[in-house]
């Protein structure tokens, strides 16, 4: 029991689930993380899945409520949380999605995600993270790109996503270095072969799977470094969306919300066009978003 | 056994292994196959895997030659037959590896693979199939392409390999869809979808990321049927490595050795271009330049 918990909130994407108990003064008491992520779970593992990770945080006798964002909100999820169409606000309180939960101490409310018509995209839990940092800044208007297992780059302006674009990136990464050839002769980094990787396939995209059977090939026939290896895979993969982005980008400026080290690899990558992006921490900007979710909830209610 | 049998030939890649058993007059008289191929053999079980599936086509009290091409050369092989540095032939029977064998009944030669240094490339089995391809063709000038996992252009003129470029398509072909959040809602073929995905792919490169992550997006909020998001996904890798091989390719005529499925992908997406690409069976082409290295290596003995 914890009669300090006002709400709680929850960032479910397909491989983590993650939880803060927020006090009534707006911060973070505690925080809880699992693997019990979307992907892992069946229908109808949700609520238990959940009340295993904050179960204790829930004070008897009434009804906390609890803001989740991500993947929850899919098809698989809990439950369903249609998307809203662009252009429109990042995250409408209006539409968030209640699911069904059986222990009364317990009212969940899903977060939409966005989706594009032409061309057709979708995000869950990036949308999140955008009313996160329109939180606290509401005029922004500019590009906000948030890296991760399917990157994410989205015109916002006046409060609203206009459009918005996805890279398989991440998961190409992830396929390539875990489970490709490449996988053997991976491990560390150096900035070097980053860069040059990037700017040969920025200029070069067609390049990209040369360059990736290449890593192999030069490690075979030339001892190339497994540090050198792993961030040519990067920065090709990651040249390969700058090119791809840049007619969606033009010259405007850039936020990137992301974990640390992707955000340092695309800041880097960013800087070789002369971009010098301003940098916003994603745990934050999903904890921003989802208090924004739950306050403007309470007004509504 | 089988008195009839006057050498064998074997094609052991990462995931096969292939066997004929060839008469007196150069045709096979049998053939066999097993799942024993290299990446999931240990050291010191090769013999045994190869005994498994041709020991009954070997006649006893004397020694049958067998001539074996693929990544059963590579470090991880039988026994490593070092790569010939292209510009080269492309099989030379004085550098086959001879094989360990404890049998009395065997002897093991392995075809080694080609390397090229700038850029880094390798190949092993592909070589055998170009100079199965110039037994019948000596005089050939131009590219041969062999799609497959790694897939293949070598630039060949006067019986030799000049240069060549490998792309990674196959794999990563297999890793989207086999492996990725595509998985679902891919089955079939629209070939109508599968030349718009080359066409789009092949004049805008860099857009490949965000193409793939379109299928499953455009499955989600448009109902792309299965049969345009598997063709689109074939389309989008081929077309990036069309657009990637344009340069190295040139105009030069262009002969195709691959198994049925993916040189009729291939050649559609190469007739988009203007080019009609002769299409030669894979499984003819190593044969016969297993035969070749056997007949040579007869010839030298």
């Amino acid at each position: 029991m914890n009669p300090g918990v006002a709400w709680i909130a929850v960032d479910w994407g397909t491989s983590r689930l993650r939880a803060w108990a927020m006090g009534h003064d707006g911060t973070p008491i505690a925080d809880a993380a699992s693997e019990a992520g979307i992907g892992r779970l069946a229908k109808g593992g949700h609520e238990a899945a959940l009340l295993a990770l904050i179960g204790g945080w829930l004070p008897p006798g009434r009804r906390t409520e609890v803001i989740a964002c991500g993947m929850v909100g899919s098809r698989q999820g809990w439950v369903e949380a249609p998307y809203a169409a662009v252009p429109c606000p990042p995250l409408d309180s209006a539409r968030l999605a209640a699911a069904p939960a059986a222990d009364p101490r317990l009212s969940v409310r899903v977060v939409p995600g966005l989706k594009q018509v032409a061309p057709a995209d979708v995000m869950r839990g990036e949308e999140t993270q955008i009313a996160g940092f329109l939180a606290g800044r509401p005029g922004f208007e500019g590009i906000v790109c948030l890296p991760g297992t399917h990157s994410k780059w989205a015109r916002v302006a006046a409060g609203r996503v206009l459009a918005f674009r996805s890279f398989m990136t991440g998961e190409m990464f992830a396929l390539l270095s875990e489970q490709s050839t490449l996988r053997h002769g991976l491990s560390g980094w150096d900035d070097t072969a980053f860069g040059a990787a990037v700017a040969a396939i920025r200029s070069s995209p067609g390049e990209l799977a040369a360059t990736l059977f290449g890593i192999r090939a030069e490690g075979l026939v030339a001892g190339l470094p497994p540090g050198a290896a792993r961030a040519r895979l990067s920065g090709a993969l990651i040249g390969a969306e700058l090119a791809g982005v840049a007619a969606f980008r033009r010259n405007e400026q850039v936020v990137l919300i992301g974990a640390e080290a992707p955000a340092r690899a695309y800041a880097a990558a960013l800087a070789l066009e002369g971009v010098a992006p301003e940098v916003q921490p994603a745990a934050a900007m999903t904890l921003s978003g989802l208090a924004r979710a739950h306050s403007c909830e309470g007004m509504r209610a």
